[in-house]
């Protein structure tokens, strides 16, 4: 089991942190963490990030190739050259390719979800039909062997659904139980559909200033 | 608003970026990740982090201490004299002094938790006691201006509940949505409570093997 990450600059952190964290508690799983060189790089967060090994680096078959999603930092990633060609020669060759948030406009960028079901963060899923790809307003949504998650904190759910369907469910609510994860969200403003219009507003306002 | 969370070796990473990535969409706030050093230093999850600042550039006075937790790292951070006398000085200045997960272990051996009531991951709840901490089964408590979380994925619903506290509820709902928190989880299995007698098996396997 390789598990294959990419890292880049200004990235959402939590995209990466949420499926990181559940795969690796996975027994024998070998994780590469990917940008162009091992440099730190930092993320939107404010915190630095070490990747493992470089583009020229990382295995040539991942079990799973993954991206998360952000920004600025996301928009530039779809534009690097670099980047594109990398994802593409090992979504070729990926058993999954996968994404959590805006990470599905990368895989997007490289080709990788033309004529798949896809879902991405709530305000970039009318983006997603530009790259031949039928947005789904779901949590997780695998199709084939392409698995993408919602927008940033749905990582969990992604990573713990992608590892059921491929070790089975027993790991996968082991992991549930080690990281406790019984949500429990002080307030009920997760979706569009839920949260109030001036709280929508003040999203718009908070993703501007960032 | 001057938010200072501690880094140390093998820690849990998702503890740290949950809360991490909810309080970095506060505006105005600064952000301080610590250690002894700032070189880049590992997590539980293959990605190493590095540090903004060291323990004698930290400001003397944040707004917000926090910890998260772990395995045998927490447990070297919770018997490391520079860690503690760290803990103590800042435990004594901050406005609120906080945890997830056993992050909890090390507020209470820096006597941060003596007469508090708080939580931390399920597994070890039982050891709140020897710190003069009450243990509280609740996904967050606030004490006064304590702030502690359950396990891991608790992060996100305690950095969220203590914003809302802290900034209001209108600024902690913006956040819940710019992070699609509407959680799903595929499986029941979050809880000792709910997972079924063989995962709990796996469980205790899991984390002697991490």
């Amino acid at each position: 089991m390789k598990i294959q990450l990419l890292l880049y600059p200004d990235m959402t952190l939590l995209d990466l942190v949420g499926p990181l964290q559940v795969w690796s508690l996975w027994p024998g799983a070998e994780v590469e963490l990917v940008w162009k060189t091992t440099d730190p790089i930092p993320t939107d967060t404010g915190l630095s990030v070490v990747p493992t090994h470089s583009f020229a680096d990382a295995s040539s078959k991942p079990s799973i190739l993954f991206t998360g999603g952000g920004l600025e930092g996301t928009t530039r990633a779809m534009a690097d050259p670099d980047v594109i060609e990398f994802m593409q020669s090992r979504g070729e060759t990926a058993e999954w390719v996968t994404s959590v948030c805006t990470g599905a406009l990368i895989l997007g960028a490289a080709g990788l979800l033309d004529g798949y079901r896809a879902t991405t963060h709530w305000m970039a899923l009318a983006a997603l039909p530009s790259f031949g790809a039928e947005p789904v307003k779901e949590r997780w949504v695998i199709d084939r062997n392409r698995a993408t998650g919602g927008g940033v904190t749905a990582g969990i759910d992604f990573g713990l659904a992608l590892m059921g369907e491929i070790a089975g469910q027993d790991l996968a609510e082991a992991v549930q139980l080690a990281l406790e994860y019984a949500p429990s969200p002080p307030f009920d403003s997760g979706t569009p559909d839920k949260a109030r219009p001036e709280i929508m507003e003040q999203v718009k306002k908070l993703f501007a200033g960032a």
